[in-house]
């Protein structure tokens, strides 16, 4: 497997740590918002004396709790359609190992979430990358673009939605072209949804699952992490309402015996989370994310990809090479002591080349911390280029 | 993948239910045991705001006082020796990950833990049995049978010391003689210790981090799952001084993330066990194997291997096909209203046709429970055969 360009990354902000800097992370996805304190106290308070296996499926409770949060954002899906996984992660491992064969084709709009690549190597599936660009938004490339690269080998499209990198929210047309391939060619469409609760601008998030017809076809994946700010927990869900998938990711979940009891606990008490605790911190969103993209549009020579979900975007930096410049601010430059990491997209893109000129800064840090890493960005690309 | 003979009988297990019998469960490795209450208290007593992921390879504080049990256990290694897992399962998912190549081959001594299996066909390995007997109560085979199953495909042979299903614990001696084959044919050794804790009668066990020169070949899987009674937790490690072997399973490991946070929290509290616990456990399962043993090898054409170690042992019956008379004991046969749930063997061999005349009894019900379903195996054999 090979190492992202992110990873190389990690030994220099640790010598740049280690020599006195502060370094600003802009490049992890580690929100430092607030887990709900319901979730958090459900585990405190839990009474189990012998920390048993769950079911393999996940408890009961959980499954059938979650099918109604689901019916709440217009998924019909009931507890037997849910399996709950140790993290999105795992869905997405048992979604490939699940519909693929040693050499089958997976075709995933780039840029895209790095560890799908981890996923397809373990699964033995070729990634076939389709290009969304930066001019548009990173909006679905033409339905022409993935029908080209359909061969009898493709098994299914994978998107994720909202996305990481590209903060990019598919309207409910796109998903509606795509069902109508997926249909057409007999594949399945793999929506990961964990960024779903995070849409802006009054912008809806349509599910794969709520598209009529597309039940033999979808499986969504999902995770608590980003929703309520709980990554540690480890628990996501792989959701179909095709039995055949489901029977299959039951024999990847038997092997592996149950997901973790504590997480389950968090996550079954966090599906009572208050509305009034997502509005807060989509307000916060929105407004580092206002922040964030008004400050880099303003620095010359950078382009940014506005967001309207999830909390990452990609910016076009005037440099020929990312991995270098992200490289050189950690052992060269400092702003008051300080200095900015960065995640560069050639990491997030399949095809050798693209991205280059890219960098994913992810807005999950408080203003302040944002402020600054603009400031330091803006001073460095002038000595940089200069 | 296929599913495994318990699997299959789950169903007729939950139909005997519904029609209001009892049944015990002989079949299943849940132990009734209490989890250790400072490794609960720990989790209750949790200050987290914010539930992050820990670091992929598990938190440093857990690692460092891993790595100084193991020392206690005469296994010296270093916290960076250690990649936290989700569970031991996870730790074996990722052993064959690592040293296999789709195709290539891993002996394992049979019976074995079944879902061996699963994690081989994910990794697309290819499982060669090599039979142990229970007239030699599963003793080692002898090393002339591993040498005739090498081939240029093979990458390792997998143990499980102490065993489940067999509870065969291996003697030094013969740990000596499988890292002399290991060298020879520049193979791994992969050594499944999860339940280290569990010998009997004053045997120490033996693990194979702990033989000179081994250093380059030894892969040991641990899990807090059964030494702690804590299955939920999904906490195990891999072990191995090899620094490749650690490069490569970081690769899988970073690719979901990091493991369980609460889990780790519950695991690093649960070093501080008093040993007391481990002594009235050991003394607890003692008294039931004891009780099983002796009850059972009384029973006409019953003949039972006496474990060392672990919880499980297996018996064969005086029935031709274990698979039947086990489905036959949930559908037709009660005792007073109860019956019994048994592991069918076969599902532990993977040469066909082996252990069809065995069960595996799981020996973590309290002696009540015990008693009663030795009672009912009695009875039933009886009614079975005549
Ligand atoms: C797009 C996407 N999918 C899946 C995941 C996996 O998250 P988890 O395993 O914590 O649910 C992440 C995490 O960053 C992600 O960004
Ligand atoms: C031999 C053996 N190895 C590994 C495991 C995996 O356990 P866990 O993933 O809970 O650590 C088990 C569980 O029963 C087992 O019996």
């Amino acid at each position: 497997m090979p190492s992202s360009p992110i990873r190389k990354l990690v030994p220099f902000a640790e010598h740049a740590k280690k020599n006195g800097a502060k370094v600003i992370h802009l490049n992890i996805g580690q929100p430092d918002i607030k887990t709900p304190k319901v979730a958090l106290d459900a585990v405190k308070n839990n009474t189990l004396e012998i920390l048993e296996y769950s079911r393999t499926e996940g408890s009961d409770a959980y499954r059938e709790k979650l099918a109604k949060y689901y019916a709440k954002n217009d998924i019909l899906v009931d507890a037997q359609d849910i399996i709950i996984t140790t993290g999105g992660s795992e869905a997405l491992a048992f979604a490939m190992g699940t519909i693929a064969d040693m050499g089958d084709e997976i075709i995933i709009p780039e840029p895209f979430y790095a560890n799908y690549n981890g996923f397809a190597i373990a699964a033995g599936v070729r990634v076939v990358p389709v290009e969304s660009r930066i001019e548009d938004n990173f909006a679905l490339p033409p339905i022409e673009e993935f029908e080209k690269l359909i061969t009898p080998s493709t098994r299914a499209i994978l998107i994720c939605n909202p996305g990481n990198p590209t903060g990019y929210l598919y309207s409910q047309e796109e998903i509606k072209k795509l069902a109508v391939i997926a249909k057409k060619h007999d594949l399945f469409l793999i929506a990961d949804e964990v960024y779903r609760e995070f849409t802006y601008e009054g912008k809806e998030h349509y599910s794969i699952l709520q598209e009529p017809g597309l039940e033999n076809h979808a499986i969504m994946v999902d995770s608590v992490s980003k929703r309520y700010s709980m990554c540690g927990a480890r628990i996501g869900c792989l959701v179909t309402k095709n039995k055949e998938v489901i029977a299959t990711s039951m024999k990847f979940a038997q092997a592996r015996l149950s997901p973790p009891t504590y997480a389950q606990i968090a996550s079954e008490a966090a599906l009572e989370t208050p509305q009034s605790y997502f509005d807060e911190v989509k307000e916060e969103y929105v407004s580092r994310r206002d922040f964030l993209v008004a400050e880099l549009s303003k620095i010359e020579g950078v382009k940014v990809a506005k967001p309207q979900g999830a909390f990452y975007c990609i910016a076009e930096l005037p440099v020929n090479d990312t991995d270098d410049f992200s490289q050189w601010l950690l052992e060269d430059y400092r702003l008051n002591g300080e200095t900015v990491m960065l995640a560069p997209a050639a990491g997030f893109y399949s095809t050798p080349g693209l991205g280059k000129n890219q960098v994913r800064l992810a807005y999950v840090l408080e203003k302040e911390s944002l402020k600054r890493a603009v400031a330091i960005l803006k001073e460095a690309l002038k000595s940089y280029i200069g």
